[in-house]
C-alpha cells in the first residue's frame, strides 16, 4: 500500500494511492480518516492524484541518518566502512517533499546528491531487539541526503553540512509492502544516471540500524532513518533536476534553485 | 522575567515566576494565557511554585549544540578551539526537565556532565545578521549536555554519544532579562563543585553562534542553542545528583538513575 500526505484547498491529509483508478486512467488518493500510525479506515472520498500537492509523506520529529553504509561509496570519498555505524541527525527543518525546491545554500560551493532508502517508523520504540525490528516500521520512501561536501570536509560535526534547510527531500509516498533488502536504488541529474546500487550492498541492514539507533534513543511515529548512499555521489548546480528512484517505491524529484 | 512550564492536574501551562509572593513567603506562578512566544497576558490565576511539577521550560523542535567553545575545556580533552564552531544536534527525545532523571545508558560506561548556558529562541528566523541576533532570543536557561564520553571517542559523529534519551536536561525556567555575556556557570555533583567558569570565556559569543547556525538553518520558536561547557567535565554515576547553576538564571538539578 502507498500512503501519501498531501494538501488540497489548505487542508492536509493522508491518502492511499490507487493506481489507474480514475476515469481517465490516472491515479487517485482515497483519503484516510485520521493518520496512518494506527489502524485506519479509508473514507472512500477520492481525489485525482494530479489535483493535489504532495507533501513530505511524514513530518519527522527527527531524521537519523547513517554515513558510509555502502563500501564503494565510502571508498570514493577516501573512507572505509567504519567498525561502528556513523549516525548523525538531520533536523525537521531540513525536510521538504516531492517537487519541492532544494535551495542551494549560501555557505557552500559544492553541494552533492546522495540517494538513500528511507525507513519510516510506525510506532514509538526504544531498545528494539533485532527480531522485532520490522514491527516498528511503517514503510519505506525515497530520500536525498543533500550534503554540502566542502562544509562537511571543514566542519568536524555535520549539523550545517547535512542539516541546512531543504537538505532532506523525502517522498513521494510511504510504501508499506516492499521488501527492503535487495532493491535497485538510482539517482539521476537532468535525466542522466549518476548513482546506481542495490540495498543489498548495505554494510548494515535496516534491522541492524534500528537496533543500533534505539539502543540509545526513542524513535517516534513518523521519525525517519536514512540508510546510506551507494557510490556515484556528485555535484548539484542551480537549475538541475535531481531524481531518486527506488525499485518498488517510486521516484522523488526535486529542482535545485538559488536560495532566495 | 522568569517563565516556567509546568503541569498541574494533567494540564500543561506556562507561568511567570513571582518570588516571595505567596502568603507563606514562597514563590508563585502567574499562569500565562496561551504561550510566551508572542505578546501574552498574565491570567492573574496564581499557583504556589511548590505545588506544581516543572517541565522542560520549552519543548524544542531541535537543540543545536556547540562543542569546544571554552578553550580550557577543549584542552582538557586534548583538543583546541576549532577555526569553525563544532555544531551538532541533540534530538527532542533527549530533553528532560528540572528534577527529572538522567537514565544512565546501557551502551556507555563513562557518562559525563557538561554545564552549559542554553539560549531559547523566541521567533522563527534564518540568516540572522549579528546586530539582530538578540532580537530572536526569548531568554536563557541552564542545560546539561550529558555525554557518553567513551561512545563519543569511538563514534565519529555524536548522535548516540550526545543524543541518547535524557541526555539534555533543561531548566528550571527561561529568564528573559539577564545579560548573557559574563555570567558565572557552575556544575556540582552531590554538592561538590566540579565545573566553574564564566560565559565571558566563550570563544564565540551567543550572537556569533546565532549567525553561524542560521546561515544554514531556520530556527523555530522554542528551539535551543547550547553554547559549550567550561573546564572540569567528569563522570556521573548512578545515584549522583548533578546541579547546573548559572548566575542570574537559577539551578537545574537532576538525579542519575539506572536505565529501567
Amino acid at each position: 500500500m502507498r500512503i501519501a500526505r498531501f494538501s488540497i484547498d489548505g487542508n492536509v491529509a493522508f491518502g492511499v494511492v490507487e493506481e489507474a483508478a480514475a476515469p481517465d486512467g490516472g491515479s487517485v488518493l482515497d483519503i484516510i480518516k485520521g493518520h496512518p500510525f494506527a489502524e485506519f479506515e479509508r473514507s472512500g472520498q477520492k481525489i485525482p492524484l494530479d489535483k493535489v500537492r504532495l507533501l513530505p509523506p511524514v513530518l519527522p520529529n527527527k531524521v537519523v541518518a547513517i554515513g558510509r553504509n555502502y563500501a564503494e561509496h565510502a571508498r570514493e570519498l577516501g573512507n572505509e566502512v567504519p567498525d561502528v555505524p556513523v549516525a548523525f541527525f538531520k533536523p525537521s527543518t531540513s525536510v521538504v517533499g516531492p517537487g519541492d525546491a532544494i535551495a542551494y545554500p549560501s555557505f557552500s560551493q559544492e553541494v552533492h546528491h546522495e540517494a538513500e532508502l528511507a525507513v519510516v517508523i510506525g510506532r514509538m520504540c526504544r531498545e528494539v531487539p533485532r527480531e522485532r525490528a520490522r514491527d516498528v516500521i511503517l514503510g519505506y520512501t525515497c530520500a536525498n541526503d543533500v550534503t554540502a561536501r566542502d562544509v562537511q570536509r571543514r566542519e568536524q560535526q555535520w549539523a550545517r553540512a547535512k542539516g541546512f534547510d531543504t537538505s532532506c527531500p523525502l517522498g513521494p509516498w510511504v510504501e508499506t509492502d516492499v521488501e527492503p533488502s535487495d532493491l535497485a536504488i538510482m539517482c539521476t541529474v537532468n535525466g542522466e544516471q549518476r548513482q546506481l546500487g542495490r540495498t543489498s550492498e548495505m554494510a548494515r541492514s535496516v534491522e541492524d540500524l534500528i537496533v543500533h539507533i534505539t539502543e540509545a534513543m526513542t524513535l517516534l511515529p513518523g521519525d525517519v532513518i536514512l540508510t546510506g548512499t551507494p557510490a556515484g555521489v556528485g555535484p548539484l548546480n542551480v537549475g538541475d533536476e535531481v531524481a531518486v528512484t527506488i525499485e518498488g517505491i517510486g521516484t522523488l524529484t526535486n529542482k535545485v534553485i538559488k536560495r532566495g
